[in-house]
């Protein structure tokens, strides 16, 4: 599976420690990691994937590599903006989101759009105009927000089909 | 000024009601309206404009014409799918959000990365991970929205240079 | 209609002279222009058609309308870098290419991706792999080209619905 | 390095040959490949670089995986349309453009704005408005198109930081 991790670049101490485990156990399980490919918590979630000896995706906004993380290992240039957004969960199978301002707020909202489930971390909390409140399911630690990501995802997803 | 009206195709005739009076209103008042082109929330809007005599742009994701509505003045057609959904409060000078569901959701979150005031009828509730709440103002009636957008708006935003 | 015209900032006084009249002809036969609002052949494209009295999209690779011409009248603010090349022939019910570097060549690629007729006035000269040259029809003067735009549209296309 | 490969669905046997021979020469020196994703000269390419164990990115246009060929490795599924079109010149350090139709002439033309070298095997031949010919360079052999694109890529590039 390829598994998005979304969250801001401001984040904090606690939220930082978040992110590298979650990335960590992406890879640890076998799954290739996706986010935004800057800092923050793009940065510490590639940080854990890549110490675990996983694969990490970047998909960043500029139009080059200039503003990357140093453990994106597949670096891919939209020149797109905000509008990169888009991308993130409509790759991934499922996204976990830490914290986050507006722009993780925008990637929950393409997530819903696109179906995907959606683990949260301290994140956003959300009222549809009916009352109703969108499958942002909140979790604990880090690996039951994996678990979730797992048991939810559709089977024969977005699969990374591995050479090695 | 150019307000947008953000909403979706799923809605109910209160709410339908409300985006006739949006368009009617932003048209006398000499604004030009952009949304999505489509239909529900976006119909009703851009049908209130024009029966004001006003100007209406839809910005729609398909790759041709043919599910926009008739009251869309000036179609732009991006082909972008969902993706769209970034232009249209980036166009903005403010904008209105009526009812709605994830794609509104989504031009919320697109509304608030570009710092562009949004007034709410009975629209996403928003709490943020720290607790706050992102400045969507709710508001009773059209009028009451629509000056919310003419008093925030940056003044000489992205005007229009009007022919007539 | 909504006529498109494709051609860059660095132009010579020629061929922002032949711009002029291509978006003074467009106004006076009742059309709408759309091209990337910015300087050079697009600012003297929009110039010709304002002064007859015609509307003008532009469609901005920018965040904000820093970067517009002056006769732009409806700026639509992209954010998506060249991406938004792809929107002007895809909206455009035909287009105009005047000189252009490689921007227009994108254009003309996605115009004939959209199969939209395609005028040319001094621009791109292009062999396909097995030899065969893709219809961009040169011509020699303005009123030649807008004659094509209008007889090889197809009929009905994103026509503007007007106001007054 | 990361190379891209550009062309399209509907190609000769010849190309596709071509196409595996490139795909396994890139990925036998040890870059990766990044292409559209989909079939004729994309899979085929993606087949030579997994075949020599390499790994392939494949920027998808549509909603989901549905279209993508299945020597993709990592699936990047943009929903963009063919405004895709402008993430792989944009990522890769160097393209190969194989034959070709409109969608490769976007792709060459967002190289030419991108900067990046671009090595042409019998593909479009394009003379700019002044008469010049830009550097699309002409190869006879998959090998010297790739010793081409080492050559002239940027040093330090968008290089891919490797696990293994």
């Amino acid at each position: 599976m390829i598994i998005g991790v979304i969250g801001g670049e401001s984040s904090s101490m606690d939220e930082e420690r978040v992110a590298y485990e979650v990335g960590h156990e992406i890879a640890r399980r076998g799954h290739a990691l996706i986010c935004g490919g800057r800092h923050g918590i793009m940065r510490e979630a590639c940080r854990g994937a890549r110490e675990a000896g996983g694969h990490t995706i970047g998909i960043l906004p500029g139009e080059d590599v200039s503003d990357m993380n140093e453990f994106v290992e597949f670096p891919i240039v939209t020149g797109l903006g905000h509008a990169r957004n888009t991308i993130i969960p409509r790759t991934a199978d499922a996204v976990v989101a830490i914290g986050g301002r507006y722009g993780t707020l925008s990637e929950i909202a393409f997530a819903l759009i696109a179906g995907k489930p959606i683990a949260g971390l301290s994140t956003w909390q959300l009222v549809a105009p009916g009352g109703e409140a969108p499958p942002v399911i909140p979790f604990d630690s880090p690996a039951e927000a994996i678990d979730y990501c797992e048991r939810a995802a559709a089977p024969g997803g977005n699969h990374v089909h591995r050479a090695h």
